[in-house]
């Protein structure tokens, strides 16, 4: 399975996700603004991927300065923590890993050259952990899908956007890896057809089945009985079980409610925002209209001088969602207390995930 | 308004519209075979359109051929009306614009000279027929909009797509002519891009404001309140009231029961295809992938060698619809009788407009 993102010889080395499927090219970044620069424009994305990356951005934008002492680091880091998060709104990972890291230098006494190892430490066990939490999300999602089954997927969310297998491709994986015969339905994903440019690059690296169709015609495949599930990722889930997802999503959970369609979301526990509940409270972060009039900068595609709307994302209600399928299980309707539930153990035993 | 058909010195004159919004550049059609290339890579579009050009396309084939007798000339006109009504399958226009100048010559005793003549004043009367029936269209479609309303819509259905000012535009048209504020909601309308190219072309020209969105977006605008109703085209329509359109409306339908929005239909009574009872025996065209797979043959969007599945249409079932705009009326659910007792006052009144 390729990597989208690993540590080499003292630098961040990803895959430029905006060149592919035409080119397989990497990014070496080597301090926190570029890290910054490479979320913000989405060379590097999906939001455990873009966690990742941030942890060892923290790290990246630190380690050629010098401190006289913990709070000057520890001020410092802070600053650099807020540039980073600041790159994408929407998807809460990304706070999750420069906070988790913030709290981490807070609660060790020493001084600045042993914080830094750390942090550094911190952002390889972010890295590994998140590679075992898909393997896990995987196997828990391959148990929703049947032999022969036709799962539906929207935007990309295999090893191009987590440190692992991924989330919901993840969960294709592990069922095909089962020995499972599965056929894959890929919404090309507009405006920047992460579907039509990763997901058909990844399950053709792998071998999977797959069949590329423009985002309106996921509903006339339902209504032809031609789709048994769907899976996506999530960018944020909130208490109640409300989920930000890649634009496009609600319109499919829309249309699996009505053709009677299982409806999943796979995700972390990290992608979990317990300090709100509801999905109107998610700032949803709206781009640069040539996302839409243009395909890539390289072809415009309407008017000049046209309005455009481009929410990056959408809000899915709790009430269309079958299940959520996490690291630890499955979490079936009604979600509230089984995610508050989760909540304490979480911040128990899992929100430190290597202190 | 801009006139996407003509007939000019013994020409047929169409606007290129695979070259919109970037080039506004004409082709000069003199005989069958170029009307059938322009019908099939879509230079010309839409379904009452295409009956028009396929009425002219007739007489252009046969004009400069001689013929012996009324028999030899019929048996031409059969064999160049067959060959143009296999440009495409969906739109039933094309079919009926081809059968009534067909029972036009079997009607009319005369020579080859007099029934070329006869068949170009019919192509003709057509053409005039649907600029009157678009403005009826427009002027009941237009009741159905009030004054402030978000408008939603697919594909093109404006003068570009007919002989006059549109179908479902043109109940924008003919509202925003009454002085109504309008805003309208335009679906890009991929994989051939019809909203974004066409519909923000027009709009442009007519000066109404218009804001492009991609399909997948309709959804997450209708969850936040922003669309009023929805109206799009149609490119045959069963005697139950089932309605086969671009890819894409099904889609907005589902959507709009979920949301409670109204959901119309706006397609003069050339469009309704009296022979069949249900949706699911109207042929759905499925063209080449490359419309998937690249943007125009000009930048490709995927893997080499990428499967896809390309409908051109969908159907949306009766029951979906609030209304289908007609030249004589809206027609509201329940449909089957209603349709019913049309077909029978339009074989006898509506079917030979010139007779």
């Amino acid at each position: 399975m390729i990597k989208s993102i690993e540590w080499t010889r003292g630098k961040l080395v990803i895959i430029d996700q905006t060149l592919l499927p035409h080119k397989l090219a990497y990014l070496e970044l080597v301090d926190a603004e570029p890290v910054f620069q490479a979320i913000r424009r989405l060379s590097i994305r999906g939001a455990p991927a873009i966690g990742i990356a941030a942890a060892y951005g923290l790290y990246l934008g630190l380690k050629n300065r010098t401190f006289k002492n913990k709070s000057e680091f520890l001020a410092a880091a802070k600053e650099t923590a807020a540039y980073l998060n600041s790159a994408r709104p929407t998807a809460v990972n990304l706070r999750w890993a420069l906070d988790s890291s913030l709290r981490l230098l807070e609660k060790v006494s020493a001084e600045p050259a042993e914080l830094l190892e750390r942090l550094f430490s911190h952002a390889e066990a972010i890295h590994r952990d998140d590679e075992k939490r898909c393997n896990d999300l995987g196997k828990y999602g391959a148990e929703l899908i049947p032999d022969g089954a036709s799962v539906l997927t929207h935007c990309n969310t295999g090893a191009l956007a987590t440190g692992g297998i991924g989330t919901a491709l993840g969960a294709v994986y592990s069922a095909n890896q089962q020995g499972k015969r599965i056929k894959v339905w890929v919404d090309e994903t507009r405006p920047l057809l992460q579907g039509a440019r990763l997901n058909m690059w990844e399950l053709q690296q792998n071998d999977i089945p797959a069949t590329l169709i423009t985002d309106s015609m996921a509903a006339y495949a339902m209504q032809r009985g031609m789709v048994d599930l769907v899976i996506v990722g999530a960018d944020r889930i909130t208490r109640n079980g409300d989920v930000a997802n890649k634009i496009g999503t609600y319109n499919l959970a829309v249309n699996c409610r009505h053709h009677q369609i299982p409806f999943y979301v796979s995700a972390p526990l990290s992608t979990f925002d317990f300090t709100i509940e509801r999905g109107e409270q998610i700032p949803i972060e709206e781009r640069n209209c040539r996302e839409i009039t243009t395909i890539w900068d390289k072809l415009t595609i309407t008017v000049e001088g046209a309005s455009c709307w481009n929410p990056a994302f959408d809000v899915t209600p709790a009430e269309l969602i079958s299940g959520i399928i996490t690291e630890i299980g499955v979490i079936k309707p009604p979600f509230y207390e089984k995610i508050t539930e989760i909540s304490h153990q979480y911040h128990q035993t899992l929100k430190e995930p290597v202190l």
